[in-house]
């Protein structure tokens, strides 16, 4: 069946969350915010793209830091309200240098910092 | 540092995302949100607790299914606003009995179903 960007369920600010996921190791990098243009873009572009909820505008992943994500594969769920990009990650996927954004674990409720940002 | 279940971002619904992943294959499974009690009760009973938006009330992830999600490691990310749990998942993680919610592809702008019910 032909994909429809608009065909997705996007929250009441128009966006869906995206979970960036390292296609060759399964790391989960980040997970920011799409709207149904940068669902299309994405597509089309084969470069990852998202609607950057601060800056209110689209966000080519790694357009200025150049650590961009390259589209592998592009999935949805069951509810058609959450997507998974399998991407290839140049460099650091994380804005502090670190390669995922999730270098916070909570261990017998402790704060553990599993990453260092990388030089 | 101790970790305090308010200090993460919650939306203006009180929810934060949580996305759960397969602690031994790296396979994402699905997004569910959780609210800041849903985040403790996550942490204290070692099963995956979740807040549910269409019934709007605790979701103990396989309570009724017997499909329970062990925790196995809890993270969060860079911005606060999203969590990433790691888990032991008993059975189909779907509703519609597939491992992953995340089982259909966008391939040349046709979607594709990946994965089967599981019998």
């Amino acid at each position: 069946m032909t994909f429809d960007a608009k065909s997705l369920k996007y929250d009441d600010k128009g966006l869906i969350p995206a979970i960036a996921q390292d296609h060759v190791s399964g790391e989960v990098l980040m997970l920011a915010w799409m709207n149904a243009e940068a669902v299309q873009k994405t597509l089309d572009t084969g470069k990852v793209t998202y609607w950057s909820r601060s800056r209110q505008s689209f966000w080519i992943k790694g357009e200025s830091s150049g650590n961009v994500q390259k589209l592998v594969d592009f999935r949805y769920d069951c509810d058609r309200d959450c997507i998974l990009v399998k991407v290839d990650q140049t460099g650091p996927a994380c804005h502090t240098n670190r390669r995922s954004c999730f270098y916070t674990a909570v261990r017998d409720g402790e704060t553990i910092e599993l990453m260092q940002p990388e030089t």
